[in-house]
């Protein structure tokens, strides 16, 4: 038997588009000589739908897209998810269900027992979780059919759900494991996937073939990375990260356990390739194709410039360099020099005058009143205002160049430099900027080297540095990482040799700016926890604020 | 037996100040005969305290809060929420429960066994449902004891979840059910929440006493409006909306069921003081005092700053009055007018000058391109700027002014007139706004009688009106409300009879317009279905758009 995987860049709601691309991909892998293609979770409908689930219209159009299915399914079966109606009246209406299609017919419905619901998921937000499990029978194979969360309760110290799909289905004796996921990348992602589908090979010994979405919808990056596993825990074949493909796999040759192929990881270069993959998807599933950004002569602005370079190409992506009477000779020159590097458009409009208008107009209402953060938010807003008009003028989406660790402290201007359409480096903290900057120049120096080796200013007062008023980052990040990614409380995080007084404060700087994120864009999510959907918190409270 | 309820404000994560007020009004109930004092959902640690709940120290202090409630039931037995660890490895790691205190003990815990998860609720995110149901015994008497939505899924067409707790609970016969709720409060939840109330006494025929939080909580708010429900399904007592209060039943009479009392209920009174509430709430946890607001002389404007004006006092109110040279005269005046009706300070800032030297800086980029929504942009993020400026240098925070009907079709700048740090209006529809504008002019003209009747104007080219590029706010409102509250697809909407090209234009308009809406502030929400938490769509996809 053949086993073909599809892992797919779908396009959430696009129903017809969807549905093209499956059929044209289980031609393709019909040609082949491939007897079963899968595809990926809610594969027609995009995931995640979200609250579009909750519209009867949206799920007309998922059965219909399941009835063209069904008429491609002549000569291959075709094993793809999509929503389904609870057709009991007690419970959630829809089940996130995995459809076997073939012979012109659905041969078996399995819904998903395992909802996740928790980070950035909020499935059982929208479904019923299964309580049947059934194996079905494909030419003289049985086949034990999961989707995605189902096969995550195995091998943890801390399960998070009361069963695991698979300790029933087992009974029926299967002859191998067929997975429909869509499961968002992170950079230590690939490493837990690998691990958690050898966990369930090494319980059950049969087969594993998983298939995984791939492309950004909005926030969230899935990096495809579809395994086929050997029951001997081998990695007979790991797909390409951030790319669609197809690949057909021979049943008994991954039975044999002979063979492995697995991609290369590196969190730097996977970080670096999952953001162009981000970037990239935003423009072309909303139908844009070009960018702009304010270039301060600082690495964050350098390294977004970059990435939208590699992501749109070097004439979709321009440029703003906003001098203040603040800023130093060689912020201008340096990011002059990156955008003739980039082969970017650069202009250069100087925001001094329209500052000046400002206070103008404030003088009267200030008098007597210090200059202080006021006039340094007032410039930021200057230049998002001018960046808003271009991207108005002329269809460029803004660029927003914040890192996680300003956008976890606060760092930054409302409606100044934190405005944009889309957060670049908002999962990236300071420390792997400069990690990505260097990674960047590796062959030749793309980012000017005085922009990674100067120290950090946001340049609104003379002689500003970050360090006036942050601990250094590489401090700030790891009490950030301890207290976002490990949800360490502050008695942990001291009790691991931070000061007391620092890490108290840094807790309360993350926390008393929930305001301030609330309001910036999506952040493209490259970790395990990402400001956005997947952290959600009150702005009003008193907790370690 | 004498029972009380009591309905507090709890402030999230300030488990000293909530379990110091649980206690204080535990010995108010005490001292006034009562044997049992009932309090809200979660009252510990303030509900809903989202991802707090994933700190190990934030579970922690909740334990340590329940401790400090043990020594305060030596004379009273206090019921009280909280969260509580599961013992069980596998599932989620928490319960929501009711605590039983009693005699300086822990006499019951009940846990939740229907996590909302659905709208702004994410219960399923943090707590494994109970599967466990038993009553308790005190004083001679079998107490049913259930947490907010466990009494939710009685007197449905289509009940949510499975399963009912106290179908199981009444099988031993309690003499009354205990219920505490964080029900957060929608024009119609207090006519529903009697429904179902009635609907389980209706079933089971036992008293019901029902707790619920009040104060708001960032975009929601809890209405209190708690009840002691007859056996025969009188309304026995309900206790008033938005205000703290300790009232004090005596089973016997509640039993008896002859008495009756509840509150008044109008759409448009309760919208008024719910938007009071969570005004004065969003600015007092947060510490702060002082609203600003931009007053255009129109009428979205108006009616925030009067509410602003009620919920803060006439001394914690400033506005702008922002004229630029496609504002009309009597704009102006009415604003004027209104400020001086409202006795709170304005300021006059024309923003002509620093519009042009906007335009200055951009004309040779711009050369040739005629005016279009770039250049009133820029006016409306002028404004913004200003306004941030006075919210930077005087420690006033912004209030949001735009209505749902601009916000669902996306009428309206980011950054500009979208700033903010709490959006009042935004789940009020344009109509309604104008329905507020009337009852707050009911006993005398609060608001200029010409801000109310002039045709709606964004000012920001000349002659400009809303209706130039939006249908009558009557229709528009009506399908809106169809696609936002009812979720009915566009064939639903034009079989209602109307125009399909409108519809199909607006439902784009609203998914297009997701992006800015991710980026506005919370919204204080007084609808069944509000922008924000509650509502959760894709930004990028291809659905009706």
């Amino acid at each position: 038997m053949k086993i073909a995987i599809a892992q797919l860049n779908y396009l959430i709601g696009d129903f017809d588009g969807n549905v093209n691309k499956i059929i044209k991909y289980a031609e393709e892998a019909q040609s082949a000589g491939a007897d079963i293609v899968i595809f990926g979770e809610l594969a027609t409908c995009g995931y995640p739908p979200r609250d579009f689930l909750e519209f009867d219209d949206f799920i007309k159009q998922a059965e219909a897209s399941i009835e063209r299915l069904k008429k491609a399914s002549q000569n291959i079966a075709i094993v793809v998810g999509s929503p389904s109606v609870n057709p009991v009246i007690e419970g959630k209406d829809l089940f996130n269900s995995a459809y076997f299609i073939a012979d012109g017919e659905i041969k078996h419905i399995q819904n998903k027992a395992l909802l996740p619901t928790y980070d950035v998921f909020d499935e059982y937000r929208y479904f019923e979780p299964a309580s049947d499990f059934k194996c079905l029978e494909y030419k003289g194979k049985k086949i034990a059919l999961t989707i995605c969360e189902d096969i995550w309760n195995i091998g943890n110290e801390n399960p998070l759900y009361t069963i695991s799909p698979l300790d029933i289905l087992i009974k029926e004796s299967p002859d191998f494991i067929i997975n429909v996921s869509a499961s968002p990348f992170s950079y230590s992602h690939a490493e837990e996937r690998i691990e958690v589908l050898k966990a369930n090979v090494d319980r059950y010994n049969i087969p594993l073939f998983y298939s995984n979405n791939v492309g950004a919808q909005t926030e969230l990056i899935f990096d495809g990375g579809s395994v086929a596993m050997s029951p001997n825990g081998t990695i007979h074949r790991e797909m390409p990260y951030f790319k669609e493909a197809l690949e057909i796999f021979d049943l008994e040759e991954v039975i044999e356990g002979e063979k492995h192929s697995e991609q290369p990881k590196d969190d730097i270069l996977e970080i670096h390739d999952a953001i162009i993959c981000g970037i990239k998807d935003y423009f072309s599933k909303l139908g844009f194709t070009k960018a702009i950004l304010g270039l301060s002569g600082g690495i964050d602005s350098a390294v977004t410039a970059v990435l939208a370079q590699r992501a749109l190409g070097k004439e979709n992506v321009r440029v703003l360099l906003m001098p203040s009477q603040f800023s130093s000779d060689h912020s201008v020159n340096d990011a002059k020099q990156l955008a003739e590097n980039l082969g970017i458009q650069y202009d250069i409009i100087k925001i001094e005058s329209i500052y000046k208008s400002f206070l103008g107009q404030l003088d009267t209402h200030f008098e007597g009143l210090p200059f202080n953060v006021t006039e340094e938010n007032i410039q930021a807003r200057v230049r998002g205002t001018l960046l808003m008009a271009f991207s108005n003028k002329f269809g460029n989406i803004l660029l927003n160049t914040s890192n996680k660790s300003e956008m976890a402290v606060g760092y930054g201007t409302l409606y100044g430099d934190l405005a944009g359409g889309i957060s670049v480096l908002g999962d990236v903290y300071k420390t792997e900027v400069f990690a990505l900057a260097n990674y960047i120049n590796k062959d030749k120096e793309v980012i000017p080297t005085n922009t990674i080796t100067k120290p950090p200013s946001a340049e609104l007062r003379p002689n500003q540095k970050d360090s006036d008023s942050l601990p250094d980052y590489d401090i700030l990040d790891k009490i950030l990482f301890e207290y976002i990614e490990n949800r360490k409380g502050p008695n942990e995080i001291i009790e691991m040799g931070y000061d007391q007084a620092l890490v108290k404060r840094i807790l309360r700087l993350v926390n008393i700016n929930e305001f301030k994120r609330y309001q910036t864009a999506p952040v493209l999510r490259v970790s395990s926890k990402a400001f956005g959907m997947g952290r959600r918190l009150p702005i009003v409270g008193k907790y370690l604020s």
